[in-house]
């Protein structure tokens, strides 16, 4: 089973991160010519798979089309490969024990806009987190629209699907963690102030639904951000993406 | 001239600000009886609404998948409102005047991807920004797509098009604003370890091209954002949201 990634970025750190089999490069006629000396460019991508034995092939922009189905997004360039690798949750809890003090966890419960899911493993993979845990139903998996919305950040990051959220936050809890809930209720502390220099754990609702009851009593706290606006809410990938680089700046 | 607005917030926060003229409220007929005590729901819009005198029409929901052209992304609601308004730059200066030492202008140079257009500006309504800057080409201006985004908050903001950015930006200083432009460059100071107390300016640019040579000639001072990871930057929405609530923690 094969699938098409899209994108500059995507497929350049797919080739780069080597975790997926990459069987064949795409490349769209149309931008041959372009920047040819710019890291990125299709022209670059060409150098970079012939590096690593992948076939190359230079075709009508409309081929890229029907491949990727995304219309005109996949910037002229697509790559047959893999399915995504994910890990198991006794990878992440002896990844996070090496980490020592340093972990992080991000934990996805039923976050489901692909945008918002890509941008916040990017983030996530620019904090240099530990791994990723999320929810293996009700949410989008590591499709080809969330590797292109994370930039290919989530080819570099170790993710895993966990069938029951609660069972992994205990799991990671046993593993010296201390999750919080990212929620507004009323006497959660402002995430600015609260301690996140320790292994930290840290759960991301869905925009709609919030983070579900289970999830949220197996927490050991919840965090809210200030709101000075009228507006009740952040972009849920905005919301972990503060939280994460708050923890980043009490660690520096 | 009028257009389409859709999407619960989006439409309820335009409904709440009173800012645009509403013409006419659309619901579709299938939403009719769900939640109908909750906030937000097609039924809630509707008292809102009829308290503002605004009519109220429930329809088929295809017919609001034609006046608003998005398909299913409507939620069932749609509004035909009059356009957004803009402030002039003198309005921001004289806002930046009053606001003194609060001061804080988010300045858009080339920001063309509606969604993080619209994700920023929930962050900067959120933080409680004192107006917005943006070029007025090249960009998205605020349509209904870009309203939807944020979640209705820019329906609460003061946004400017300005024809020149860096008199703008020369126009702003000359109020007491310190302007920063966040570009990651050789020298530029982490944003955590960077006074934003005092009346502050922040210029965040394009993913593609950051922000051009002449908006940033013009600028204090540059501001970066640490990667800890492989991949080179965070999404543009990400990024400045991370700085505008960086200020908001410095002024707390």
């Amino acid at each position: 089973m094969t699938e098409w990634l899209y994108g500059r970025h995507a497929v350049e750190e797919a080739l780069v991160a080597g975790r997926r089999r990459v069987h064949r490069l795409l490349l769209a006629d149309n931008t041959k010519g372009s920047n040819r000396n710019e890291p990125g460019t299709p022209r670059d991508l060409e150098n970079v798979a012939r590096e690593k034995q992948v076939g190359v092939e230079w075709v009508p922009s409309s081929r890229l089309d029907v491949v990727t189905r995304v219309g005109h997004h996949h910037q002229g360039v697509a790559a047959e490969v893999s399915p995504f690798v994910y890990s198991s949750l006794a990878d992440i809890e002896a990844l996070c024990r090496e980490a020592g003090q340093s972990a992080i966890v991000l934990l996805l419960d039923q976050v489901q806009d692909p945008q918002n899911f890509g941008t916040l493993l990017r983030t996530a993979e620019a904090v240099g987190v530990t791994a990723v845990v999320m929810l293996d139903r009700r949410q989008v998996e590591v499709t080809p629209a969330v590797v292109n919305a994370s930039s290919g950040a989530v080819e570099h990051l170790q993710v895993c699907l966990a069938n029951n959220l609660p069972r992994a936050i205990e799991s990671l809890q046993e593993a010296g963690l201390w999750v919080y809930a990212l929620q507004a209720e009323p006497d959660a502390p402002v995430y600015t102030a609260v301690d996140l220099k320790g292994p930290l754990g840290l759960v991301v609702g869905s925009e709609g639904k919030g983070i579900s009851r289970l999830v949220h009593e197996r927490c050991d706290g919840a965090l809210a951000i200030p709101m000075r606006g009228k507006v009740e809410s952040l972009n849920a990938a905005v919301a972990g993406s503060l939280v994460l680089y708050e923890a980043l700046r009490q660690r520096s």
